[in-house]
């Protein structure tokens, strides 16, 4: 099962010590009172569109950063890897995305025209600004909080005691994140993150990426802040 | 004189029209509560420091912005002249903005220490995004509202009825962009967009370049809110 | 039929103009004798084996431009055309790339361990780098060389009199470039152009753009010079 | 004295395993035909005119990559020295390159208008694209060859049996690069490129640096022959 080998991942490798030495900052994300106000069904539902919003205006610059990714690519197989990833958030991810707002209320037509809330600005120009000053290693660790921080919500608010998930209108988002499909997503993620870091020299280069980790993990952090 | 010369040019050219058109959002940053409380001396000192400091962040980023510029030069003119914008940046502004800190108790190692705040991350990471995914003229919109805003905020508040000069302890910081010199900056940064945007079809695309223009400046406003 | 859209297109909009004003450079590109003795099935079985390892080089620059072209895009719209176009570079036309040098007994081990030639390296950085140097148009520009005089050289070889296709070994590929699919590839190319020249002042720019298209087109006849 | 600290530089540290691995590449860039003809004194005038041309384009894409490495800058420091660099691209070096090749009948206005060779397209964009695509240890590396390289070959003409420098119509460029103002230029690039290697991992990623610094080196051998 999914979140078995991902909590298994969790404190090894890479990806594994960056989020311990994150330390406060990572649990200050991972359990944010959005999250836990979601997992209890009592985010009220103002809070949550907006959310939705600014995750569509977020999506479409995670694909670019996968495009990014896919330029920054050395060889045949990282560009088809990098490509496959921002195919699947602009074919699959953001028409699931699309269909499930519509489920709330919001056309992609008003999500289009909303303006990125500065939260949003804030941590997607980082990410993107990492890729580019750096190498596709500044970038993945600038995407990890996002891309595998999502599974450990999803499966902490799972485990958790004060989560209710029936008749819990956000049951759906935390059993999408907890689902395998996403899962092998951020497993595949965290393997990414190792292999780009043992090819790129992570060991020498780690207090310059731990500061990239957790400058993203604080505004990812901002990013639920926002929309309570 | 150049706070004339360069109020003559608020209402003409590519700057002039974007500066209207982007109406209230222009307005709220120019004549935003922190800029009043500037003239009016009633800032609390400790919302300045924190200014300064984030201040401080945000010129690094801008010196890049500028790097950014030289290095999608067409020819060596523009290369000149955007590598003598950064230069001017690091070697003359930021060690006169390090030795006017130090005159509020801040020493560089300080503020190098502090992380940058969400809204420093924000506008300076949407500019150098401009950038790097637009050419040089989407790059000259977004960093416009900082370079130009800032001499017409000083010359409002020179001519502001609630500004009082004498005894303001943020009196220095409104003559330096009053003074001729930064007016200077500001008027070469109108004329250069001109220019800019007459070679790079600034009317068929004037839309999006209004786009960026006002973004940057709401971003700009979070920036002074920020301290507030 | 592609061919008789696509010859309608010549001599029109943006790349009509383009076209028309590279003149001899042009000429030079399309009727080079590469091209000619392709046609003629006279070309070195030799020389076409070593274009086809750089064309495999080649192409996954290609790709990387088309993820260049994503990451800079501006809307979802643009996002997906870009992402479907390195998509179907590295997912379609590769795999049928290295199925059909397998035919001419080259693996793909052994093109991916050749090194670039100059020529390779030239005119694919020089595209790469006018898309970081200037925008999506700046880019779409010094791609159009290749990716719509293609289709122009087929069409011109199947109705050129020195052309022999039976019994000619470069039939196929002539036959490849020529077909409905490549040449509606090549349409779709001309009309992008138009759009993004129009979104994005491409008559205030056009000496500037000329001369991208015009490097551009000498940088592709030197490939194929290459392998003479 | 510059040269003999140089010297004692070129078989230790991150350049001199470089140098070393790259082996017959090397040699074969600073030994080339054209270097020695320079020494002997028989170059062909025409073909040093031709160099000097491309020389003056070369050096302001050089300029851009000195650009593109502040833009990369991580902190203060690093955007000063690669501001710096550029700066002394621009404002020194190219000045005193057009009043030399106005000694040779070279005016600025015609060295401008003359098209960039493939040579120089080439390995200028492809150091420009190892900076964009990987990070700023990449684009040291493919920068690497030039700046150090030019130290070497001026060194090895000074020492050459085959020179003479009395009327050698060339002794001027020989003087200028053996001279202690450049040798010291190579020295600081090999001293930044060994503290960027060990900030940024050279080692792990030693594989994939020497591929970059040997495709370098092929490029600016190419660059000598374009030449003659």
């Amino acid at each position: 099962m999914g979140d078995v080998i991902f909590a298994a991942k969790l404190d090894h490798g890479l990806f594994g010590i960056l989020r311990r030495d994150a330390g406060e900052a990572w649990h200050a994300y991972i359990e944010h009172p959005f999250v836990l106000a979601l997992g209890a069904g009592t985010l009220p539902e103002a809070a949550f569109r907006a959310y939705l919003v600014q995750d569509y205006l977020f999506l479409i610059q995670f694909a670019r950063a996968y495009a990014l990714a896919a330029y920054k690519s050395g060889n045949l197989a990282e560009l088809r890897a990098a490509g496959a990833a921002m195919t699947a958030i602009v074919d699959v991810e953001m028409p699931l995305h699309i269909a499930y707002c519509r489920g709330w209320g919001l056309s992609e037509a008003d999500m289009e025209a909303t303006p990125e809330a500065m939260q949003t600005v804030a941590y997607t120009r980082f990410v993107l600004d990492r890729g580019t000053s750096g190498d596709r290693l500044d970038l993945d660790v600038a995407l990890a909080p996002c891309v595998i921080g999502y599974a450990e919500v999803a499966n902490l608010l799972k485990a958790h005691p004060a989560t209710k998930l029936d008749g819990n209108p956000y049951a759906a988002w935390i059993e999408m994140y907890a689902g395998p499909e996403y899962q092998t997503v951020a497993i595949a993620a965290i393997d990414g993150l190792e292999r780009t870091g043992a090819a790129r020299g992570a060991n020498a280069r780690y207090p310059d990426l731990l500061r990239t980790f957790v400058a993203a993990t604080a505004l990812e952090t901002e990013f639920w802040q926002m929309s309570l």
